[in-house]
């Protein structure tokens, strides 16, 4: 049986160049890049072209990129190197109820150290108001942190509008891009953010290795600390296989991002407009037009997404119920609670995203499973039963 | 050319099952361990074997191992950790003048944010003395941090001894075992330390990833917040392909650590005994018995040791001048300063470390070379050209 993986956002498969580039160091370059000896200077010149590859995808210079081990410490660093590095100037941060677990619990945190966070509320599609970040903003302000685009239901954040208020303002700006680089076009200085995060694994690049832009001259401490690498923004001896996998991955989103936008379209497309001739009782989620589009999250009325997960895998379909990182926690999606959705609803909600690999045979065949599945969940739920009772 | 390799310290070469398990991983494995479908559940028994492993090598549970990014992450992972979880019972910490760069970092960070640091002197082979740390604790002391052996000359402290100290006053202890974990036999139970730090890329492991023991119970916040990764103590997808090599490094370390350690000692020695033959005017570095096998530091007075390795990497000797880490700063070790050198002949200090590939013929090369570069190189010092002259 051929396995249909539409969990792209869990992780991508190692594109075919990027396998290649991790195999070359795994057998040849073994050096410490900071060593000033021939196979210290083999393992530099690796993560100096990683770097120019990773700095074009964003439009930044090369020196802006700092390497980390994932979009989880990008984050991190981002947040608590503002607030540690701003706390005498101001301790209110600004952020909204639906960014990933990492920023969320990141200012929980702070809180905890002292720090006033107002985390502001999006609208039925996620959707954040410009206006009510600027009304937030009060001399205290030292960080904003708004993601690009949201990993459970891909909607889009006015962030060039966002980022121009926080430049007004003199507030430092973050922006979590994780579930959006590598897959739309970002350009750092047409948005005008201080930061930015991102993630290898979303776009055919390895797990456990990302990036931060840092715009020059933006206050953070290092979260890292010791040695003087990354420009000394980031302590420890660099993952050098992980990082010339991203490189690769980013060069290789660039040459091929077009045309992956232009399968991704087509296949979410095909993909809705499937699901919604085929099952009754369905609700799309996020926003009709600023949304990612290699993503589709769909609720599922009177079953649970867990359920119909784990019967799709059985089927050879591999999908997901919400951002693997939170998959060990059994709580309804933070997500789609803030945008209105009920507990119920919520914890019935697949989350489908495709990758450069993905084919329309295979939307195909997730719309022959899917309804049978769905059918054979709700037969054995007594809410569908009274529901259709009625 | 064959080239010798005898900076071991900054990285060591890949073992070749290292090599094998980290390709299959990037030709097999791009899953999301939390992800629960087979994909995720191929990546997560992946984890799984690599903790086993890792645990194995500390004599240590499997569940007690959280995979890191490095040395310096989970350095800075157990100093932080338990100074922000501990902050309320107190905000003493104490350490010694000759700590790795990430553990005196996180020391003045944590200074800024209202912390008392009592930094201990160490004597002229660089050990600490128990009775001191004894002294030192105060009932506002959170947290211990002392190396197991020291990664500029190799003294190996004594843990076990501070360690009961500790464990007496119920104070925190973390030791720093970057150097020694994979080289010299360690059991975490026996030495009954809280916390220890370790890097794979000393035992023949890739760059970039490593282990924080965290014994059960131990008071510790998360460095990197986000989701439910690694038993809730490090968030972020992890690192797969260097998780499984740090697994198979720590394995084969297990497997091959007593084979390793006899040609370490024979390679000390026979360089010891060789350079003392040829040069005169050299001083030997570190304790004399309590030392790591692998490891030589020595300072030729009257030159510069950056000079002295340029100049046998022009000769194929790879070779440091101190810790990799610290090669973009120009000021002299402050670990041979803690020991009372003089900033000059600190200068002048190579440091010489073995791996499993090393040969005989490889310090025969050495012994070769290195009386003849000195003396060139002494030959244009105008001090050396003084004290001959007396």
């Amino acid at each position: 049986m051929n396995v249909v993986y539409l969990d792209n956002y869990a992780a991508t498969p190692l594109h075919p160049k990027v396998k290649e580039a991790m195999h070359r160091i795994v057998d040849e370059v073994f050096g410490n890049p900071s060593s000033d000896h021939r196979f210290g200077q083999a393992a530099a010149e690796a993560l100096d072209t990683a770097r120019k590859q990773t700095a074009n995808l964003l439009g930044s210079e090369a020196e802006e990129i700092v390497f980390t081990s994932g979009g989880t410490e990008s984050v991190n660093h981002a947040i608590k190197g503002v607030a540690f590095s701003q706390r005498e100037k101001g301790r209110h941060i600004i952020t909204t109820n639906i960014e990933h677990k990492s920023v969320l619990n990141c200012l929980r945190t702070l809180r905890l150290l002292d720090y006033q966070i107002t985390s502001l509320d999006v609208d039925q599609y996620g959707l954040v108001d410009p206006a009510a970040v600027e009304k937030a903003i009060t001399d205290q302000t030292v960080l904003i942190t708004i993601q690009l685009a949201n990993n459970e239901i891909g909607t889009i954040q006015p962030i060039a509008e966002i980022a121009k208020i926080a430049r007004q303002k003199k507030v430092v700006f973050h922006t979590d891009a994780v579930a959006a680089a590598g897959i739309i076009p970002i350009d750092v200085k047409a948005l005008d953010v201080d930061l930015l995060s991102l993630a290898a694994n979303q776009f055919n690049g390895p797990n456990g290795v990302g990036a931060l832009y840092v715009k020059r001259g933006t206050p953070l401490w290092p979260l890292l600390e010791g040695g003087v690498q990354e420009n000394r923004k980031r302590a420890g001896t660099e993952n050098v296989v992980g990082i010339v996998g991203l490189g690769m991955a980013a060069e290789m989103a660039w040459l091929e991002g077009h045309e992956r936008l232009e399968k991704f379209r087509t296949l979410r497309r095909k993909l809705i407009d499937g699901l919604k001739a085929r099952i009754p009782n369905l609700k799309f989620n996020g926003h009709p037009t600023q949304v990612l589009p290699h993503l589709v999250s769909v609720s599922v009325e009177f079953i649970e997404g867990e359920g119909l997960m784990l019967l799709l895998d059985e089927e050879g379909i591999c999908v997901a119920t919400r951002s693997a990182c939170a998959s060990g926690s059994l709580r309804a999606s933070h997500v789609l609670i803030g945008t209105g959705m009920d507990f119920a609803l919520a914890q019935g909600t697949l989350l489908i995203t495709f990758g450069r690999d993905n084919t329309e045979a295979e939307v195909d065949r997730l719309l022959e499973v899917m309804p049978r599945v769905v059918q054979t969940l709700r037969d054995m739920s007594p809410i569908y039963q009274k529901s259709v009772a009625r």
